[in-house]
């Protein structure tokens, strides 16, 4: 064994870089041997040249990131966002570096021109950690599945929306009111837009679209609702039908062979394995022709978790440079067509207040018939201390452009008082 | 992309060699695409020479598997068992071939001797369908938590045991009377030892336990049980205490540093994420210092799912096979001893008959506690038709060997009266 080490550039030192420092330097030696040569940490790229954290020596702070990539082998980058770790993953590919990432902002925008500089020479990509933290998702959708058809991708993919959702669920409490609770206990950021605006879940959704179906897809590709619009109505409706409500990133093959990705709340039933799926975990649920049904499930972010995660990557790369190879790459060799968004296609819940008239239900049925939305089943309730029915209705199988121009003549009918509640249902 | 296909040998057409026949066929425009060279099956080995096969070409049918290995890239060994299969794997690797296999009573007993082999020149072989069908564990366990260290595996790696247990819990009937429905259905084979009795699931702990810890495992270092011996008693007594009873695999690191590897029927309590697993699937949960729990589900078995996973691996011998290089090999740098069976440590069920005389109980306690074993919980229940009473504990986690002495001394007492029932208890 040549005891010539690897040497790793770190690029950025918050929650995941300072785990992924420590577990580097904890787990030295079991990684020599797992990778054959020691992995060597020789710099940490800060913007602050004061940059102290307990536990990571201070000599290996430098302000200087390029020089410190220039004398890398592996440069691990966590910085996030697109810009510096944008123009720092290109120097590394141009100085024969191999990089692993945790960005899904960046591959999510710009995957096709990073994987693209992957390929210089000495170049090599990983990114377990982009999605859905330490579940090892990507590894078997590149290169596990690789012999079979995934015809559908669907994953609860950020854990903030989701403790959110099951404590709203458990305590019948507000959107708000949740928030601010999470935002106390840590599970949220102050400014939580990223993950309760879906576009965490939209950037992961996009580069598990990637990887399912061999094609490129990017950000504004992903039909993206967040959980702000959520209220306790939708939580009670949901559990009325045996529901629960999750933000599902669903990834699927339309008929057309399009690619329709997408991430909304959506009530989900509890037969469904996802439904199951509680707090601060990730689940993805793969569909594939051959193989079924799949589920991985586990911590989808944290610190520690997600160290693992680049750490394994680590050794991947390493192991590749040891045999002068590179990993798969990119593999998007279907150019399939994105699904314009109201073409994507699920079943609906819809709920408004009617005035209690001879007639009303029928020219309501009428208004969905003639948008070509057929209903599987129909509930009307009476207020008993208004002339108001409420009127809860579940489509069919609908394209969500025609459940929308339905919607849209609710609100020119003045048999149908006030706002027209709906939401998405998964099929079990 | 050159045209020069790599050449495929089938080595036995069963169930899933069949399908994986199907596949090559079925998907050649996507697997050229995927390898950038076409995959060509060149020829399938039988022992029948008449043999016939709906959707087989008869011309692909030969005898002469020695013959058909020599003018192969890439040998998949689907014949199953110990001889002629592990001849057939050598030869293939000393002709330069690489080797897929889901083999794996042979991995079980053989694995060191394969893995060697396989460093012959151009040698490399994978086994993805060795455990647990389709599901990806092999990759994520051999690649993606490298990074990590695991410190258990538990698994529900048997659907045929994991079926016949469902029905018993949901129908409230005995082994003999399921195990024959089972049979009737075709999750259960005509000679159902190889399930029933826990050899399939100990050929797939042995395997994952060797993958996890970095070390050999073999199948005579797992302790196996199946699931016989388990009533309809035990059934109810699992419910009573909000568990069901499921055929585990567990692999662990114990506190002196040697692994323990089992099989026994386990009451597994309701929380538990493997406790939901129903019917034929398979799951396996892995827990690990840095990413946590992980989770893994999916069909387990059936001839289109484990052909998914053959083919997968083809993919993945033919793109090293591109690029010159092989796999991770066998990762087993680490010497550690196996826990002695007795050392191996759980929470304990137990339940008996004793006489309900005065000072029985504390009989009864004094026994547990002169073998170490303490008690977590105990119930007392009248018979009101004798002079009998039943008593049930659950223990504290205490060493299996431990408990069997008690069940030696209990043996010995006249007060306890009958057989003592007794089964481990997971923890949640």
């Amino acid at each position: 064994m040549t005891e010539s080490p690897f040497r790793v550039a770190l690029l950025g030192c918050g929650v995941v870089g300072s785990q992924v420092a420590r577990l580097l330097i904890e787990q030295a030696d079991d990684l020599r041997e797992r990778v054959g040569r020691p992995l060597e940490l020789v710099g940490i790229a800060e913007r602050d040249a004061g940059f102290t954290r307990p536990g990571i020596d201070p000599a290996l702070v430098t302000t200087d990131a390029d020089g410190l990539i220039a004398r890398s082998d592996i440069v691990v980058e966590l910085i996030g966002g697109i810009e510096p770790a944008r123009s720092m993953i290109m120097t590394a590919f141009e100085a024969g570096a191999s990089v692993v990432t945790a960005n899904k902002a960046l591959l999510a925008q710009d995957g096709p021109a990073i994987y693209e500089a992957a390929e210089a020479p000495g170049g090599d990509i990983y990114f377990e950690a982009a999605v859905a933290g330490a579940i090892p998702i990507v590894r078997p959708l590149r290169e596990s599945l690789v012999g079979d058809e995934i015809t559908a991708v669907t994953g609860i993919v950020n854990g903030t929306t989701n403790y959110i959702l099951d404590r709203m669920t458990a305590e019948g409490a507000s959107f708000a009111d949740v928030l601010a609770q999470a935002q106390q206990l840590g599970y949220a950021e102050a400014n939580p837009t990223a993950d309760v605006e879906g576009y965490d879940a939209a950037n992961k959704a996009a580069i598990l679209a990637s990887l399912a179906f061999h094609t490129r897809v990017t950000l504004p590709d992903v039909t993206r609702e967040g959980i702000t619009g959520v209220t306790a109505e939708h939580i009670r409706a949901a559990a009325a039908m045996n529901c629960v409500v999750k933000l599902l990133a669903r990834c699927r093959v339309s008929e057309d062979g399009s690619v329709a990705v997408s991430v909304h709340p959506t009530m989900v039933p509890k037969a469904h394995p996802l439904a199951a799926i509680g707090g601060v975990l990730n689940a993805i649920l793969i569909e594939s022709r051959y193989a079924g049904q799949l589920m991985f499930m586990g911590p989808g972010a944290g610190g520690v978790p997600t160290a693992s995660a680049v750490v394994g990557d680590v050794v991947t790369a390493a192991r590749n440079r040891t045999r002068g190879t590179v990993g798969p790459g990119e593999s998007a060799y279907i150019e399939r067509a994105i699904t314009p968004a109201g073409a994507e296609r699920s079943r609906f819940y819809l709920s408004m207040n009617v005035d209690d008239q001879p007639g009303v239900l029928s020219e309501i049925a009428a208004a969905f018939a003639r948008h070509g939305v057929s209903l599987q089943a129909v509930r009307q309730t009476q207020d008993e201390e208004s002339s108001l029915a409420r009127l809860s209705v579940m489509t069919h199988v609908a394209a969500a452009a025609d459940v929308e121009a339905t919607l849209a003549e609710f609100d020119t009918m003045p048999q149908v008082v006030g706002e027209v509640d709906f939401m998405r249902v998964e099929g079990v």
